[in-house]
C-alpha cells in the first residue's frame, strides 16, 4: 500500500490532477503539486481550497522544483515523503523524473511519452528510445513505473486489452478515434501548447499495419464515422504514442490512431506550414533579426488555457475493435463521452483536459490500493483494464459500448472471489 | 524643351523604367538612377548595358542616394543637370522628392501615391493629404509635377479621360478592372514588397458612387467579367489611388476599382489577417523577443523580386466604362493585355512591374517633347490622353477596346492641325 502524492506540472491537466487527487485524498492521502512557478501551483492549490474538493482535511501544498533537475526532485519526493508520482509536466521532463523515482524507490505514472526538444517523430517504437532503456532496472529494483496512463494512450489501451481478453477469440484491427466535437468560439486556437500541438502533425505518420510499420503524411489517409453523441466525423491518420506500445503488447496485426480535424483547423495549419511559419528553423526579418516562425505564431494565437470558460460541446473517444468470436465476425466500438462545460464547472479546465488528468489518478489510486502496485515498468494494456476502467466509470469518465446489440454503459462486477467480468462480453 | 532624366527607386518598376528610358535616350538624354543601395543601380547600369538598351551612346550613371533627404536630392539634382524626375521609389518618400523637385525647379512624375508608413487608408481623396497641398506652388513656380503616371493610376486614368472626351456624351460609370492571370509557381507570394502590399487590404475600402464615397470591406464585395484573352476573372471592390482624383477631375457619379484575386490567394491573406500576422503592431513571444509579425511573414514569403523568371501567363487592366452616345445606351472596354515572360525577356521583370514601368518613361517623354509640359500639378486625366497612350502603343503597351462593334486595337491619328482622333470613337 502506497501513498501521498506529487503531481509534477502546474499546466491544464495537472490541475485536473490535483482537482481529482484531492476528491480521493482518504485513499492518496497528502498531495503536493510541484512545477517551475510555484505561483501557478500555488493558483491550483487556491482553487482546489475554493471548490472544496479535499475529501478530508489532509495536507494540498505547493512546491517549486525545475523538473529537469534530478537531484532536487529527489530531494523533494524524499522531504514530502511521497509514495507514488504522477508526472503532468512538460513531455521533455520524463526521463529526469523516472531518474529520480528509480533512485527514491517510488512509483511513477505519466500520459504521454519523452520527446528530445530537438527531434521530431523519432523512429518506431517511440516508447524503445527512452522509456523501455529503464524495464530490466523497473524490475531489478521493483519500481512501478507506468507510461501512457491518461486517456489516448491510458484508457484506449486498457479498452484495446479489455477488447482482446473479453469480447473477442482474435482480433484483427484496433482502430483509436478521437474526437473533439467541442467549439471554443475563437478563429483558431490549439488545445495545448502550440509549439507541441504542431509536432503532433509536422513529421511522418506512423501506423501499424499488416504487423509492421506503415509511414504515410499527416491529412493523407482520413475516414468517416457516424459515432455516438458527437455524429458523422471525418478524422485522418495520425502518429500518436499507444500504437508504439500496443504494437508490442498485444497480438494485433492492425493498430492505427485516428484524429478529427475540421476543414478549417486543417486550411490555417496548411496555410502555416506551407508558407514556413510553423518551422522552428530562426529566419532573419529584413530589419535583421532573427526569429523562429512557430514563436511568432504562438504568440499570436490565444492562450490554450484561455479557452476554456467558453468551450461547449463534447468530446468522443473509443476503440474501434474488429475481429472474430465464436467463429463468427465481430465489431464493437468501446467509447467515452466527456462534455467541456461540466468538464470546466467541475474542475476549471475543459474536456480534454479533464479526460488526460483523471486516468492517472485512477491509476494512482489502483497503485495505493494495490491493484496496479507491480513493481515493474508497464504500458496501460499490460495491466488488469477492469478494475481501471470501473473505477473510471466513478470518477468521472463513464465508459461505453456500441456493437451489434445497441449502445449502453460498459459496466464491471467484481466477484466474491476477485475475479472481473463485464456485463454482456 | 526639358531633357536628361534621374530615376529615383533601384526595384522591378525601377529596372523597367531604366531599360525603357534607355531604349528613348535619343529623346531623354542622360539618365541617372539613384537609391539607397548604389549596389542596386548598378546591377540595374549594367543590365541595361548588357541587353544593348540604349539606342544612341550616352550617359548612364548609378548613384547612391537617400530620397528622404532633401538637400542631397538637390545636391544630385543639380550636379546631374537633369530636368526630369522620375520617382518610383518606396511611396514613403514622394513629398521629399517632390520637395527638392520644386526647389531645383525640374519636373516631376511619380506612379503611385504618398504614404505615411505609421498611416493606413487616409481619408479620402488620398491626394488631398499630401500632393494637392503643393498645387498652387507648382503653378506659381511653372513646375510640371505629374502624380500617378503608372498603369494604374496612370493609364487607366488616360483612358478614363479618352472615354469622357471622345466616346460618350454623358459617362454613367467607370468601372477599372486590374487582372493578373498570370502565375509565378509558388505556393503564395505577393508580387511588390509585402508589407506595401498588404497594406492595400488591410484598411477600409473606398469608392465613388453616387457622387460620394463609400466605404467597404475588402472582399465583401465581387464581379465576374468574361475578359479578352484572359477569359471569366472574378475582381474584388478594392481601394486604389486613380480613384481619389477621377472623381475630382471627371463628371462621372460612379468610379470603382476591382482587382482580380484567386481563391488560394484570399484563402491565405484570411488565415494571416485573422491570426493577426499582418499585425503592424509588435508582439511578444515567450521567450520575450518583441516582433511585428508583418516583418516575420515577409521573411518566410519569396522576394518578390525573384518570381520574375518563372512568371508565365498574361495580365488585363482596363476601363470598363458605360454612359449614353447620341441618346443611346453605350458600354466599351478600354484595355491592355501585357505577357509575364516577353516583359521578362525584353527587360527582366516580369508584367506587373513592366505595365506600372513604362508608362512614366511615356510620360517623361512627353514633358521632353512639350506635349505634357505643362508647368503645373496634375493627374493623368488632366492631361491629353491621345498622345501618350499612342505613344504608348509604339514602346511596348498597346491598347485595345472592346465595344458592341467587336475587339480592336485602339489606333490613334494627328492630323495636320496637331489635333488628335481615336479610330471607331
Amino acid at each position: 500500500m502506497k501513498k501521498n502524492v506529487l503531481i509534477i506540472g502546474a499546466g491544464g491537466v495537472a490541475q485536473v490532477v490535483a482537482h481529482k487527487a484531492a476528491q480521493n485524498n482518504d485513499i492518496l492521502g497528502d498531495i503536493h503539486i510541484a512545477s517551475r512557478s510555484i505561483a501557478k501551483c500555488e493558483k491550483i492549490v487556491a482553487e482546489v481550497l475554493e471548490k472544496g474538493s479535499l475529501k478530508v482535511p489532509g495536507v494540498l501544498k505547493a512546491h517549486a522544483l525545475d523538473a529537469l533537475d534530478i537531484e532536487a526532485t529527489k530531494a523533494l519526493i524524499r522531504e514530502t515523503g511521497v509514495e507514488i508520482v504522477i508526472n503532468v509536466g512538460s513531455a521533455f521532463v520524463n526521463m529526469s523524473v523516472l531518474r529520480a523515482v528509480i533512485d527514491t524507490g517510488v512509483a511513477y505514472i505519466d500520459t504521454a511519452i519523452h520527446e528530445d526538444p530537438a527531434k521530431i517523430c523519432e523512429t518506431p517504437p517511440w516508447y524503445g528510445n527512452y522509456e523501455w532503456h529503464h524495464g530490466d532496472e523497473c524490475a531489478a529494483k521493483g519500481i512501478t513505473a507506468i507510461h501512457g496512463a491518461g486517456f489516448d494512450p491510458g484508457v484506449v489501451n486498457a479498452y484495446a486489452a479489455l477488447a482482446v481478453q473479453d469480447y473477442f477469440d482474435q482480433v484483427d484491427s484496433i482502430d483509436i478515434i478521437d474526437v473533439n466535437a467541442g467549439s471554443h468560439g475563437r478563429y483558431f486556437a490549439t488545445n495545448f501548447d502550440p509549439e507541441i500541438n504542431f509536432r503532433e502533425f509536422t513529421g511522418q505518420v506512423y501506423s501499424w499495419q499488416n504487423g509492421e510499420w506503415q509511414t504515410n503524411q499527416m491529412f493523407e489517409i482520413s475516414r468517416i464515422d457516424d459515432l455516438p453523441v458527437v455524429g458523422e466525423q471525418t478524422t485522418y491518420l495520425s502518429g500518436h504514442d499507444e500504437i508504439h506500445s500496443l504494437s508490442r503488447n498485444l497480438p494485433v496485426k492492425d493498430i492505427r490512431f485516428w484524429m478529427g480535424f475540421g476543414a478549417h483547423y486543417i486550411n490555417v495549419f496548411t496555410v502555416l506550414k506551407n508558407l514556413g511559419l510553423l518551422s522552428e528553423q530562426p529566419v532573419m526579418t529584413a530589419e535583421g533579426l532573427e526569429v523562429v516562425p512557430l514563436k511568432v505564431v504562438k504568440a499570436v494565437l490565444p492562450d490554450p488555457s484561455s479557452l476554456a470558460p467558453d468551450y461547449t460541446g463534447k468530446t468522443c473517444i473509443g476503440d474501434l475493435v474488429k475481429g472474430t468470436r465464436d467463429g463468427a465476425a465481430r465489431e464493437i466500438f468501446i467509447y467515452q463521452i466527456c462534455d467541456h462545460k461540466e468538464s470546466y464547472d467541475e474542475v476549471g479546465s475543459q474536456a480534454i483536459s479533464y479526460t488526460a488528468g483523471v486516468p492517472p489518478v485512477a491509476a494512482a489510486i489502483l497503485i495505493a490500493r494495490g491493484d496496479w502496485d507491480v513493481r515493474r515498468q508497464v504500458n496501460v494494456e499490460e495491466l488488469p483494464p477492469h478494475p481501471f476502467l470501473d473505477l473510471l466509470n466513478r470518477i468521472g469518465l463513464p465508459s461505453r459500448i456500441r456493437d451489434g446489440e445497441g449502445d449502453r454503459a460498459l459496466e464491471f462486477t467484481q466477484a466474491e472471489d476477485g475475479r472481473w467480468s463485464v456485463a454482456g462480453a
